[in-house]
């Protein structure tokens, strides 16, 4: 039986509580917030479990085997390495940290110690996530030819972190995630309107060293919820609506067609391009909630030392695309190599 | 009665023939096209209309006052020229040339012979665009904060021109009508697929010298097709939905209050961000077909002296920005100053 | 404080105490369900809640004021006569009774003891239905045509109700709710597919005393889920589509326009039809539960003597009508009178 | 080549003239209608085509080998009639007839002379309409168990007909193609809302000896187009959104299984109802014109002798049903046996 410790319990502490306390083979010992009105809201729905305002008592608990860091960014480092350095396994709130830096550091403390640390990449324990990283890998969508992602609304402006750090996380956890190439270089633009407050439209391009391109659109200033994900292949095409209760995922038999001319030794190089248009299919997607999946995996990690699929080194990489990202968008798009 | 010359029957030179036989005070007399087989077309549907493989004769002819081109945009700046040599009016397909010097060249021309130049920025003639450009003026939006524009579909690959220069072109001619600022610097990214085709999957981010923020997304290789801009403002935002047959515009009364804190001397920077969120509204749109007002406004601009919409200098703005786009794609988002 | 006693805890009855918990003014302090298993699971939520596997003692408490039966309608009769021989004001799941007989005396029951009897009609309560309310009765709509409604998916078969009296209950609660007059008579037609099971498509008309016409369709086989509602006015027109988060009500401001020919005698009889075609206007919605003010609501009518929203009447009448539609869909659309 | 004369060139006529002009192996030699003003428009676009206000001519010459009659229901018979006497092949336009009278005689009368006598129910010729009746004929949908239709817009009041004539034959042409069985009854109920003008809303369900039900929902004075079918079967189900442009046909692996429970002997007659829910597949469908399939068929019937899609017993079917619904309607849903 894992114990664990949260820490936070805002907007998703609430979710990673009950999925802990609800997953065979873990419990939630201790739960830490700041706010007592936050822990008076825990105890009316969990009497058992302790709280308490300071974590101290936590990390000082030999009984906690995990910490759970749901808390802002900003304090993420701070967290993680307390309880790293009392021996704790970590799973860290996404994004990983503030800064690489400071992620590079906890990972090298974990792995000293031999414990597990994992980043909240929720994404990717979802049935539409990973059918799509099943179509990728075994070659139904062909060559990858895009990624482009659309993840707009009438958001809740963050005071610490911009739209990028907010929200484009998501589809940089998902690339992490679905496609084996990394990006080499990430050119952003984007805007803040609000005069003091960071960026609340913005635009990311990653480049790979192939023909594949990705794009990530978001914004916490649209009047209307946009969760709209393509991914085109040389073979198929996918597009993933999150929105969409029932047809999450459908998949497009269309594309182009390929072939050199064979006519005459004078069109040998060229490309000869034809449209096809097929039938569309949309697969039933399991809908097991996410943070239950995750939570079980995590737990088997800790147990079984299996290999995290949202691990500490995916959480650094996309700090450092985010990292990147801002930068170019100080300088108006101007590419940063990665 | 205006007496037109029409230079291409392609795709899109059926509609400028139709809408100009059909408007009061014009009339086409002659159509010019390489392809017998494209005036063999021609001649069943309009028998009375002179057709001709080469345009010289078109030129020649002193009946005809103005002259529409209508080819591929490699060949518009030698026919514009010599139409305006031989005295005639001109309305150039969209894009106007394809480089700026070319189109500064036809504009000089013009202007010495008091000739009237414009430019097919067909979407500045739709009930739609007309509209939003009314809720901008008016100040119903509120300061303007964002254009965004997504416009993809599985496209047909054009040979000579990349996807910017081929749908881009449509969203950089609706900001030009709209939004009184000009752009000053341009980001773009972008990919081709097909090797020795040009790019046919591109992003375009333009900055202004306050605020605003553009973004136009093209795309020849998706799925789907989608025709979405948004125009968010600080009092009100738009979604102009392209394909929504009987809702094009819808206006939200949604976005940010803004208001200083009054409480303390600490907070007097402190900007208080409230979310508003009330009813939404479609207004009727005119439905008459874009391009027969146009044809209209041409003939009006020629009797009357009045100005064109989509002038010759619109035109070369737009291609001054397509230009620039296409710079900065060739640097993974390098900006380009305007 | 009010003190409930709730009867039954399956789908709906957590939703009931979960709201009665919360509400000010009310709490709920006994449970009852014949299966131990959902008593274990409201203990693991609310162990201040006592619970019990039969109602007796449930009834037996003095301090209980107020009993909601959540359970199978073929229970409702005895349990809520039960309870209110034991002087507790009753809310009844819908439908109210199995038959009109059972509904009159348990209204007549309620009556002579001066207790609230009350039917769960929750879409009274939601914020869509009151906005469609308001606009019949500000005569914003005109004369109401038609009420037409879909109501439709893959559901769940029940044992004891076809599905005009899981589904088609909605709709003739909402009818109630929003127009005053009453049908006349009902015309049904039905069938089922499962032998052994009771019917699971069917379409109910009800007619009135003047040109109204309300069209309820109900499907438990329909491969996707509809729920839409059309409300056509001589004036204006609603749609209602409680699947649609944002814009659940549209109102459109088309139809025709009548007028009497003045042109001649001759004409004098004959009406203009002409069609108005205008904006459509999607009004922001409260999205308050509807079962938090329908349990605020009832409160309110036991400490205060107000008129239930939706009364013992009210489901009476809707039990009427299901009674008539069953015996006029045995018998092909056979219309029965009310 | 066979050469057609066309009776009624108004809102339909134009699209029969022009399918028949552009297909192989016909010509339209003459083309009459009783408004000169729409002689004129059809001879500005085909100067080669006799016209003429009386149809005498037309039925008087011996070159024409078939005739299409275009005209309101009323004349169907009169002219139809004249045709068949003149020994021409006759295309009518839906609803067949007026009465089932008159269509019998026009059978009667064709069979006597050999001609081939079809009916314009365009529908059975779109690549959808074919899709549904591959499906249901291959058994991939199983037993059917529904068709439900809704065909709704705000449209124009016919003065003839009422909405039943107008727009429900539509979905009767298409249940005579795809479904084998007959109705054996239909109960019908509708309104008019506007004094002195037939029905504006109408609702039909058909019956037939097995658990087939089929219903059908018609209405001018809707706010919103839809034109919507399910066809729900024990294997698959389908929906046909005729207003979706590029996903026209969804097949849903969804539904009931129904297995009779092993475990006892008290058990035996229970059927276990599980639900079923799989993927979903939208076949590409055949763009074509259905007029033009339609006018090489009506060709291929003349030359060849094959037996017609929509023959004149088709017609003759579906007005019977027509007639049976009207009868119905007048009596609030009272079933009338066909």
């Amino acid at each position: 039986m894992i114990k664990l410790g949260i820490i936070g319990y805002g907007y998703w502490g609430p979710n990673i509580v009950r999925n802990f306390m609800e997953a065979e083979g873990a419990t939630v010992k201790a739960v830490s917030d700041t706010r007592p009105e936050r822990l008076k809201l825990l105890q009316s729905r969990y009497p058992a479990i302790e709280t308490m305002t300071e974590p101290d008592a936590l990390f000082a608990d030999p009984e906690i085997d995990a910490v759970a860091v749901v808390t802002p960014v900003s304090t993420h480092y701070e967290l993680a390495k307390r309880a790293l350095q009392a021996d704790k396994h970590v799973l860290l709130e996404k994004p990983f940290t503030e800064t690489s830096a400071q992620g590079q550091e906890l990972l090298n403390e974990a792995e000293k110690r031999g414990l597990v640390i994992m980043v909240d990449h929720t994404f990717v324990y979802t049935g539409a996530v990973r059918k799509i990283k099943e179509l990728v890998e075994s070659g139904e969508l062909g060559d990858i030819y895009y990624y482009d992602s659309v993840r707009v609304n009438l958001g809740l402006f963050q005071h610490d972190v911009n739209v990028v750090w907010d929200l484009a996380v998501h589809d940089l956890s998902i690339l992490e995630y679905i496609y084996p190439g990394k990006p080499v270089a990430v050119s952003a633009t984007g805007t803040a309107h609000v005069p003091g407050s960071p960026e609340d439209v913005a635009y990311l391009t990653l480049f790979y060293d192939n023909q594949m391109i990705s794009h990530i659109h978001v914004n916490w200033l649209s009047p209307v919820k946009v969760r709209r994900t393509l991914v085109g292949g040389s073979h198929k095409m996918v597009v993933f609506d999150d929105l969409n209760p029932s047809e999450k995922i459908k998949i497009y038999d269309k594309g182009i067609s390929l072939s050199r001319s064979p006519e005459s030794i004078d069109q040998v190089y060229k490309m000869l391009i034809a449209y096809r248009s097929g039938d569309m299919w949309a697969p039933r997607i399991a809908h097991s909630e996410a943070l239950r999946v995750e939570a079980h995996h995590f737990i088997d990690c800790i147990e079984n030392g299996t290999q995290p699929i949202a691990s500490g080194e995916s959480g650094l990489r996309v700090v450092r695309i985010l990292e990147a990202a801002s930068e170019s968008m100080k300088n108006q798009g101007q590419p940063v190599k990665l």
